[in-house]
């Protein structure tokens, strides 16, 4: 589905397009001018008639219709192909959706390809032309990095709420209620590291383009892709460090699971020997013996009911005590 | 066994082949023809004959002779030497076959040896005829491309498999059925390596014919290779998650085991603890006293018995509440 | 908030500074001078402002605006951008808590921008103005090299800390006393990576630093910086050694769970066996045989409390031999 | 030792040596001509006998006298310095024997000496000398290129033994029966360990030496050495597979032992349980109550009888059913 | 403290020094002779003196005055200053003890400064005067040398001793006594990573040295240096090993504690049971039916406790042979 299709020059929309040959043809000439067109998840035949006009590479278009890429920026002669993947972060179940974004940057125009729900780009289209014009007046690259930005402030904030998530889980772990967080520990590694793949093979490719080693990125822009190479690497930082911590919250968890078992057994091993006693006392009492002044006593059985009693008052008080009940 | 042996010339097949020596004669001449040659398994003196025939050189002739090479791409003076993985997958049993594809690349031939049962290369060949001379009509290095292509699109399959496998492995671990999965994440662990070990040493060497480091591949094929590198780089991305999701899945059941005794360890108390209150009840009422005055009692017996039920329903309660029972 | 703003001559304060723009100018024209400016949590219009006079890049200007920086080392046109991570430690409840520092350093000025309440620069201003006027004296380089001095050697204070505090729970994990020292140790872990990752980044841009790459940084100012860059990496080292034994004292700590509940296990289990002894003979002797010889001895039921009794001692004093109690 | 000393000449032994200077002389003369002295174990006499016949240098010849070295290749000024570790595989006790041996090539001369049992050169010898003359007289570099790939051979050989061992293990572990395999699991990994200190230093200089980088090895060798390279390389991948499958073994043996513990108390439980019903029916109808209808029936005791048997037989079914017996 | 100070002069000590500055100018003026002053934990004045003497830099003067540096070798403008660990090991109690080495080298001149007990330099310097001539002769590299190969050479006797350490830790965990191991494990594993922060940065310098990059160090001297980074590495990868080695016993260990509660579990279970069988016994001979015929045989009694004795010792024997007992 083709979104929206316009020219720029010097940052401001001048006019929607519909033929796209002739756009391109224009913008060529104009040289100031450059045509950004937004698809969302095309079908094969669009997608042909855009490569067509612009002359993309096949390989690029052929990634571009299949989501299921690698973050990645590649350069063909005359163009760039961008892959992004846009994270969303549902906080109820904690677990991320993956889309993918495809840029071609050429010298006169921009196709930005969108697959899956997350991170949509009319938006930020929307801001560039009304509040960022100054940006857009640097033309395809500036639009690059104005998607790239997005995206990687999207992380940023993703990254945020699962250190969130890691703090709540760290309270449930050390928490004394008997919860059994195995899974929930394993889920949310599993929601890291699929973000960490998303994340971590862009920052090479963001610190080229910061480097100034792609075509159509000029001196003046390298300093916004270094920033956004760093806000990257610090992501990066980030999951890295989530990533160990859930290492070994599940050992400590393990150790958890140990002492509660340890605690457990000995409550447990508490109260059966408080029980054990009366029932040693009353086998002693229960014996036939002809010969045991205390069965004739009047107040025996009483007396012995107390002792009982007594006893596992005392045991009780001892094991309260100590630590076992 | 020689498979298949055919002369392309732009694409097109034009002849079946039975001398070989005058086919490559006929191919060094003519510029623009190749010959393709086919093996399955061969003997020594098979591969003697197309080594003489190809000027092969004696090392790689050696290594196209026994399975278990290493992935790799070696270039020789004039020709390329690549090994690949083929990978088969039996879901049922979760268990890899391995097998190998060598390819010899010359500037007018490519010779093609396959061991064990993994991914047949006719089919391949049939579709590049009928479907595909465009490919084909690039020469040797074509072929290479696109075996490596196929080869590695049948990778991305496994990589999906084994995803799937995991995700059935993570469903039966937190399920509340107490199975025993220790085994299955370690037979699932142990294919990953295996797999790992088949991918992993290709990314580079493919990285390496993408840059345009090698002999035969020239400066429009790049795109193609880095295309099939980075599919591959994807997998072994893959995998490495796979592999660390494992180990993080191990502990994890073993925190289940922990936690699952702790549960059959509490509900075994709560029934002893329930049978241990009539034990010792009728203990008490089993002594020998003279002056027990219940025993006396018309309907001391029908009470005790109601009153080991009731302590014992009480109980039962308590514990089914607490979530011991 | 500006809190000081001064201008220097060959390591002397000269003069204070009110009209920034006018004390740049100046600055420029004297060529010997240089202002440095120092900021605490400066609102936007503040910043902009400085970055008004000084020139300051509009992204690093963003960057110093909100805290949450990574450590790091930008070289812009004419100035050097630097973020640092402050640490304090509160040893009490062994948390970190971080703030950041950033100096733009320029050919004849400094601003510093300070965020969090660790490390205030205040003191340190003064110390150099009173007794490193000769550092004071290289200019703007000296100001960065004595700052980051500073913040490094709180580096290596707090990296002592957490050896102690890592010494203590040594102690703990291993005393015999029944501590649960999973969450301790996985809080220590926590404020380790914390702390790796404010130092780790700053290793390599220090570097960087000394390796003379940096403009504005002369030779005879390289062994400053590689001094600074030693002890961070120093500090790096120690860090990534407490990382290592904290996972070791973790697993530690699982094996003392283990053999702590094999104690209890066993203690349990021998007063269990030493109950169940009398519970047996009373049982025998509870029998309603007639032909039961014992059962009409005059002695027969203080015979069998004094074989209770001694066979439970001699179990005691076995129990305690072997180690059981 | 002097094991055995002769000058080759395009391959061919054409004399036995005793005067080893001359020997030297003779070589360096006719310049076809190379000498091989194979020592075993020798002497610091015999060792500075042959050092000063050669020249070498007095840290290689220090190094060759005790064995303890790194695997590694230097190359002197005129010579290289080879240090090979040789393995011995014990089967039977799953336990390596580790060897050395060391090699001075020079323009016309081969000093190989050996330390431990591992790997016998005299073999090698014998099979160049009568088999392999066309490899012979390519001189010192082939002598070294036959001796590292008879070495690679025994590696090769070797891991997949460790292989057969893994998979031995796996199957113990595994297994129904009660094992303990944490010793047998550590010995495999020690085993393991100490290959791979073997191995993998070995890999970077035979990769030097496929490069070219070292004086001696000409072009037309370089695809030797890189194909036992490769095959070191491919041993080292093997070796990590293993360690990593051991760590992972070491994990799936902790959650077995944990879930057989949990088996084991379950049937103990169980038979507890089917013991305690018999007990407390007894005592209940040992209570003295004076109205207990039961006790008068004639056949009360065989109908309580049947009722302890009948229940512990529903119960001895009941948990067969669950799996607890 | 001045522990020593000495001209040398083609390798003999011809005085004893006490004007540094003159003997320094001297050496200067001679060319062929050089100063070393041994230093022991120096007070501030003491090493001032000397820097100004030889012009060492501020900065590795203050670094030479406090130990806790890291092992490093930098190189100012006309000197070297290199900073070695010193390690003492104290078998009885398995600890290392840390001390350091300074070194300043320059052109005619070595200073060394020692702090801690361990490897006093008296006498190597006393070796090198009586038996080392030939190396001193080469100046102030080769005492670098002399001292580097001695400091190396401790660390080799450290690493074996540490194995042998290890050696015995294994023989304890695998040992059927049940010692508490996971803190000797955890100790000696704080040890290996106290060593490696002495041993590994060690390495990388040493190699620099060895590649001759470093001011003063001639091409003839360079073998001797990488035989000393060799060793180095040997260290080092021997210390790599054992630190995983102690990672996998600290797993076997947890298996072994896991498999010792087990059988403990078991064989305590199987004592109860023996116990439960004659309890139940007696307790339905407890019962108070009128119709018991056992009750009434005169031999009644002795055949039920022969009966209980019977099924007791069949228990035993039968837990005996299931391996419980």
């Amino acid at each position: 589905m083709i979104v929206d299709c316009a020219i720029y020059r010097k940052g401001k929309r001048i006019a929607d397009v519909d033929d796209m040959a002739a756009a391109v043809e224009r913008a060529k000439q104009e040289g100031e001018e450059f045509v950004w067109i937004g698809l969302y998840e095309p079908t094969e035949e669009e997608l042909a008639k855009v490569a067509t006009a612009f002359h993309l590479h096949p390989l690029a278009v052929e990634d571009a219709l299949h989501a299921h890429q690698r973050a990645k920026i590649e350069h063909f002669e005359d163009s760039i192909f961008v892959v992004l993947k846009t994270l969303g972060y549902d906080e109820a179940h904690s677990t991320l959706s993956v889309g993918e974004l495809m840029l071609f940057i050429g010298p006169d125009f921009v196709v930005t390809v969108r697959h899956g729900e997350a991170s949509p780009l009319g938006e930020l289209r929307h801001r560039l032309e009304t509040h960022d014009q100054r940006i857009l007046a640097h033309g395809p690259a500036a639009v690059l990095y104005a998607v790239a930005d997005s995206v990687v402030d999207s992380y940023i904030i993703i990254a945020d709420q699962l250190d969130e998530d890691l703090h709540e889980l760290e309270e449930r772990v050390f928490s004394p209620e008997r919860t059994n967080d195995a899974e929930t520990i394993y889920k949310l590694k599993r929601e890291v590291l699929e973000f960490r793949r998303a994340v971590v093979p862009l920052v090479e490719p963001l610190q080229i383009a910061a480097s100034g080693l792609l075509p159509g990125i000029g001196a003046d822009a390298r300093p916004f892709f270094r920033d956004v190479a760093d806000h990257a690497q610090r992501v990066a930082d980030q999951i890295e460090q989530q990533d160990k911590l859930l290492t070994d919250i599940l050992h400590a968890n393990l150790a958890q699971v140990g002492v509660r078992q340890n605690e457990d057994m000995r409550r447990i091993s508490a109260w059966v020997a408080i029980a054990a006693v009366p029932t040693m006392i009353a086998g002693i009492y229960g014996m036939n013996f002809q010969h045991m002044p205390e069965l004739t006593w009047r107040y025996g059985y009483p007396l012995v009911l107390m002792l009982m009693g007594g006893v596992c008052t005392w045991m009780y008080r001892a094991f309260k005590r100590s630590g076992w009940l």
